[in-house]
Order: structure tokens, then sequence, then C-alpha cells
């Protein structure tokens, strides 16, 4: 793809693969990065199932949902989404929107998703609840414009996550491996807290514990999953360093 | 198969594969599609597991259930099930007929099952239970004749699912990559609504967002899940537009 | 081995492989079959997991546990399960003792285990529980004397099922493949009934439904699964019409 | 790795992937072994995933976990937990430190986890629960210095598991076979006695019940599991018997 390092393009391409390995998507579902060289587009697969994305099938958009030179490829209806958290999140580099098993009940139950042990406290203190009906109405739920997606990214605010009720969740991250991690690690947190739930009142992560646990995170715990993750998915596993935007903090 | 198109038997084959492999079927249950050229018969595997099905196995039947040259093949003793929907339901092209595990719990409870994400919405706002004991009595449970699958058809009515007590369900719909993505998304509609309401009250999707989902559901949306579900169950994935009965809506 | 034949020898092993790929069993549990030529004996394997079973590990017991041949292998602990079971029940020809999960809490507390859906009728409307510390007081709950054996056979009585509490079950059957569909369909109805259990009141098959698919089944229903099953666990499917005392009913 | 057997560092390799195949261990989570020949060292993975390990990461430590011969590779953050163990437990010779996902409720709730089958019963009858808060205050919970360390083995005192508050846990053993074979049932038993404790009052093993189970026990049984949990994770099988301080019990 024009402008984007080979081996970024098949980061993006592992991505999907472990998110699809993983549980995190199905056949829908979708992530994306920032352009590690134009921070006004983002990357993202034409519309195909994460488990079946080849590196020509990666698409590049404007933030507002734009494609760059489409080539006739189908771009997902929910790409706007990742502009939007794009868009109001300079710090956000890479973006999951899924629908995982876990996550659902929390959306549309209202209990509140709270971290339960220390793998999960990058989810933070505090989970919104988006819901399309509350500006929108009766919708198909899908956030196909630049308005809603907008009114997402405003409720996700400075988070790594909201949930969108009926729907599924947004995640957002500093990297693709961070992005990753997040989105399956905060899936873990909805299966051990609906278990935990079920026994007995739940003692969580106190706030001091969750920031101590974003305080003294090191990229290597990303990559030591990444590589894990990789493994399973039958992805060979980068471990250069990587340059420019796309590094891990 | 006598006038029956090579890839239309393979996607058949190739939806009780898939079914077998999301966990939908075990050894039991079957898929059906009406016959493209005649309106009045439907192709439908001889008596055997989903899993091992070859194009060879699959026949043709009159909608009363009769065997269109069986050759010595072994029907199964429930296809009256499929005749009697195709009978009453010109618009149905596709049935399956499954016992899949998230999906018995509501049949013998009478917890309604309603649609709690939006990829779930394809079951419609309203599913009924039909218990072949109300008219039929102390039975094995089996669908095996005529008088039952009209009964079934009845209580299925215009709808794209019915429980049955004790026994499994009926899934309908418009074509086979459709009915597949239908009874997959019931099983799931299922296992999430029982974590749900096991956390608290649900908010399941209203009518109106049910009906925004069938409003403008199109077919590429089957089309990215059976893409998919193929890969997962080994099968190649034919995307040549299909023409007559069995294209896509 | 001396007296059986290789085919016989053959379906042992693949139930082994059977139970293990379905996770009814893991390291632990057995199964056995009635001698097809001597009806006073049993073929079990030497102490070893199912899944990794070979024809030259299967051995010959009379039914007081003593080995026949044993050529230095080293029995299973808990063989006397099995005989006393073909002992007190000349109408049972193979048997499995396992501790599958989702039996394991109906055991330990209590609750009946009944048939939920037609699949599963072949448990019986009525399962007892055996409690080795009944009779027996504080033991490491293993069935290794042929005290304990008789007093659970003596409370399986003329059924399908008996649970242990702590411990697991065992399962009786007028065939191997009969056997294997009983331990399979029993796990399955128990995992659907905790499930049912937690949303609400359960509809079980009535007494007249379970007789009903008990008169009407036949040995077709058990060949139909174990193609399934050995295609799953990757052994030959071998249809050959069986005669003598292996043969299905 | 000087000093230590070939077949001892394999076997520790096949450890870590025999947990990470049965799901103790994701990215996270580690096993060790006391050094066979040096008391007063163990034998541990560079940080690295389980899944991933080849007989070159393997590092030696002191028990105050200080890394011998580095040569460049990173230790786990949490090695003291290991040491710790070691020095305060002159009978365990292998120790599992993870974060397996039924074990956490319990460490949140304060529900005892208690043995619900015979399979079980080595963890024996009581399990504490050490919450490093209580005496460390708002950390990231990982217990990376030897003052952490201490403080969980003394909570551990002289039994086989202790929970970890909203982490995970550490199991002990007398040989690495034991330690993975106790860390994988105690998973078990913490699913089963979720589900059972959802049904109704469980009636535990009582300790009469558990002390006979770990009266009677050899390792044979660790032998017929490992041999089964070798073939899952795809390694070879050694059924040598093992001479010195890695020799089965």
């Amino acid at each position: 793809m024009a402008g984007m390092d080979p081996l970024a393009l098949d980061e993006l391409v592992t991505a999907n693969r472990i998110l699809a390995r993983e549980g995190i998507v199905d056949a829908f579902g979708h992530v994306s990065v920032r352009h590690p060289g134009h921070p006004d587009r983002f990357c993202l697969s034409r519309a195909r199932a994460p488990e079946c994305i080849e590196a020509s099938d990666v698409m590049q958009f404007a933030l507002d949902g734009t494609p760059i030179e489409p080539a006739g490829r189908k771009p997902y209806a929910e790409r706007f989404i990742h502009g939007a958290v794009y868009d109001a999140r300079p710090d956000v580099r890479a973006v999951v929107h899924n629908h995982s098993p876990g996550v659902i009940p929390f959306g549309v139950t209202g209990v509140p998703l709270r971290p339960i042990m220390h793998m999960c406290a990058s989810m933070g203190t505090e989970i919104p609840v988006w819901d399309s009906r509350t500006s929108f109405g009766d919708t198909n739920l899908l956030v196909t414009n630049a308005a809603m997606a907008r009114d997402l990214a405003s409720a996700l605010g400075p988070r790594s996550v909201a949930l969108m009720r009926g729907h599924g969740c947004v995640v957002a991250g500093a990297s693709l491996r961070e992005v990753v991690f997040n989105a399956i690690y905060l899936e873990l947190n909805a299966v051990l807290q609906q278990r935990a739930g079920a026994l007995g009142e739940i003692r969580f992560l106190s706030d001091g514990e969750v920031r101590a646990v974003l305080d003294t995170r090191t990229s290597f715990t990303f990559e030591r999953a990444w590589e894990y993750w990789c493994q399973r998915a039958g992805r060979p596993y980068d471990e250069r360093p990587m340059e420019g935007p796309l590094a891990r903090t």
C-alpha cells in the first residue's frame, strides 16, 4: 500500500488474525491503525472477515471516512468509528471495534464493568455505555455516519474503552499491540466479572491499583503477549524494535 | 444429482459442514434448500451426520416428504419438517433444524428468546415455542409425519424461528447463506441472553431497531460471514453471484 | 488379544478415543466391553489415559477383576466397577466410568438429573446418586474392591446411569456404540439442565416421552453418531454389521 | 544449561507447554523446578510466554531471585515468588504461578475453594487468599521483590495452594509432574465448584476423604496424566524413572 511500510502492513494483518483466533471478532469487527507517516489517515481492511484478511485488503481512509485510492474495494460501513476516535484523540494510534461475547451482557444491563485482575487494568476504572438510541432513535445500531461516530467518540472521551448497548464496544490504544492486548483482556475481564459476581460481592482493583498498573506497564508486556498470540494465529513474530508513530510505548 | 447445478449442490454440502463446525449441529440436525429449478421439491442429505456429508448424499424430496430417486439411500426421519415449511411458506428457500445447546434451555422454560444485539435481529421480535405434546401427547418428540410437521409449520407462521420444547428449533430463510447465518446467530443470542439475564434486567433491541436491521440488511452481510465460515470449515468459498431461486436477496 | 476379533478390539480403542475427543474422559475414566465370546470376561485397557490407548493395551479380566494373561501390564485400580456391573446385569455389554464436568455438580448437590431433551432420554427417568461414604466411610473414593463395586452396581440396579458423589458416574449399555452415546448425551443433559435451571422452572420430558424414545430408538441412531465421532477422533468408521454379542440392538 | 541434565531441562519445557495447552497459563504465568543438583537454586525460563519456551530459555536463579549466568536474558519480574517458596519449603521441588480463569473469582470474592471431587483433593482442605494490598497497599499487584514474595510464601505456609486476590494463585509440589497436576485440577475444581454452587448446597469431600486421597496417591497417578498431557501438547513422553531430587514421589 502506497506510503506504508510492508512490516507495518503485516502487523495490521496479524492484528486481525489474532483477534479472530482469540475469539474477539468473528466475521464482524475490525481493527485499524493510524497511518505511520500521515497522522490524518488511518489504515483499515476492506469489508472482510478479519480471519480472511491479506495485506492487499488494507485501505487508507481520511479521518472523515473517505477512502483514499479505493481501487474498487468495498469499505466497512462502520469505518466512521475509527476516524472519529483518531480525530478526537491525538494520543490514539490504534482502534478495535468488536462484539466479543463476554462484553455484550454488560452493555445491555448497565452493570458496570470494572477491573477484576491486574492484567485487565488497562480498561480503566470507569467504562461508559453508549446507547445509539439515546440520540439517534431506532436505527440498525450500526455507526455508519460521522455524526453517530462523533457521538460515540465523545462518550469514549479520554478512556480506553466504551461499550455500545446491543452492539459491542470500541477499544483505543497507543499502538496496535496495546489495543489488541486491551481488547483481549477486556473480554477476559467481562467473563471473569460475570462469574465472580455470581459467587458473591467482588473486591475489584482499587483506583490506586489500576493507576499503579498503568504507571508501571512497559511495552514488554505487550511484546510477550504478541509473540504468544502470533504463534497461536500462525503468524510470524516480528521482534524488531519499531520506529516512528508505530513504535511501542 | 439430476437437475441440480453442481455449485448449488456444493453449497448445500458447505452449509452442512459450516453448521457442524460452528456447533449448531452435532451428529443430528439437518439443513435443506428448495430445489432451484423445481420449487415443489427440496434437497436434503440422506440420514447422515452433517460433518460427514458429501454431494452424493444429497437427495430430492417432494414437499410431502416422498423421496425422488432414493437409490437405496435412507432419508432423515424428520424430513417432514422441511417439506411442511416449504409448503406453507413460498418465501422460504432454505430450512435448518437443529438442537444447538444455547437454544434448548429457552424451549423448556418458556423464557422468551428476544434479540439482544444487532447481529441477532434476524430472529425477529417474537419467537414461539412449539410443544409436540400439546397436540400429539407422549411421543418420541420426533416430527416424523406430515401432521406433526404441519402443526409445527403453523406455529412458525410467517416468522424465521420457532423453538421446539425438549427438542430444538426450526429456522427458515430466503437463501442457504441467510438460514445458516440465522441459525448461528440465534444460538449466539441464546447464549448471550442467558448470561445477560443472570446479570440483571436486559434492555433488548426495540421493535423499531429490529425492523431497521431487517430493512437495511443486504446479502453482503451473509457473504462476509459465509467466506469466514467456509475458511473455518475447510471449504472453498464460492463468491460467484448466483442466479435463480438460490440467488442471495 | 487371544480370543478377540481384531475388529472388536479396534472398536474398543475407538470408543476410548471418542470419549477423550468429546471431553467425557481426560487422563482418567475408562470404557470396557463384555468379551464377545466369553460372557464371563470383559475387555478393558491397561491403566492408561484413553486418548493414548492402542489395541495392545487391551487386557481381559474375569468378572471379579482378576486379570487374564496380564503380561506385566498394570490394570486400572477401578476395574471392579466394570466386573460388578457385568455380573449383576446380563443385559449389559459395555460400561463407561467417567468424571465428565457437567455431571459432577449433580452428584454433589443432590439435584436430580432428569431428561431435558429427546437425545438424552436414554439416561432414563430416575438417576440415583451413590455415595461411597454411606457404607464405606472416609476413603479415597476409588472403587478398588469387589465390595464397593457390588454396592455401586446395586445402586445402579436396572438403570443406565448412576452418579457417584464427589467422583463421577457409571454408564451401562447394550453395546459399545450405545454406551458411548449414553455417556456423551448424559454430559450434554447435565450441562443443559444446569443452564435451563438457571433460567426458570424446567419442563422435563414426561415419563411417557422417555419411554417412547427408548421404545422407538434403533441402532441406526448410534451408527449415525458413531460415524461422526469416529471422524472427529481421527478413527476409521467400521460400518460392517456386527454379529454376536457385540451386535447393535 | 550448565549443571542441568538435558532430560530435566526438557521436562521443564514440557511443563510449560502443558500448562499453556491446558489453559492454565496464557502469555503470562510460569513454572519452575528446584535445581536437581543445587537445592539452593531454581530453574525458570527467561520472561517469555510458556507456549513459546525452548530449552535455551531456561535460566538459573539463586533463591533470592538473582540470575546466575543471565547471558543477556530478561528474567520474569515475579521470579521472587518461586525463590521465596523454595526458601521456606524444603519439601517443595516445583512451583507454578498462574492466573487461570476459574480461580480468579474465588480470590476476589472470598468464597472458600474446597475439594469437590477426588481428583482435586491435592489442593487440600483449606486454601488461603493472600491480598497484596493488606501489607503493601496500592501496588500493580506484581510480586516483584523479596519482601512481597516472603509475605506470600508465609500465607501459603505448609499448603499446596494459595490464591492471590485480583491476581491468580501459587501452587507448590514435590515434583514438576505433581505441581502441573495440582495446577490443572485446581482450575477444574474451581470451575466445578462454581457450577455446583449455582445448583445448591455442595457436599464437599470430607477432611478424612482428602487425607485418604493424599495418603494413597502414588506417582503413577501423575505419570498417567503426564503421558496424556504430553500427547495433547505435542511433546514426547519420557517414561524413564528419574533419579535424584526430580524423582517422582
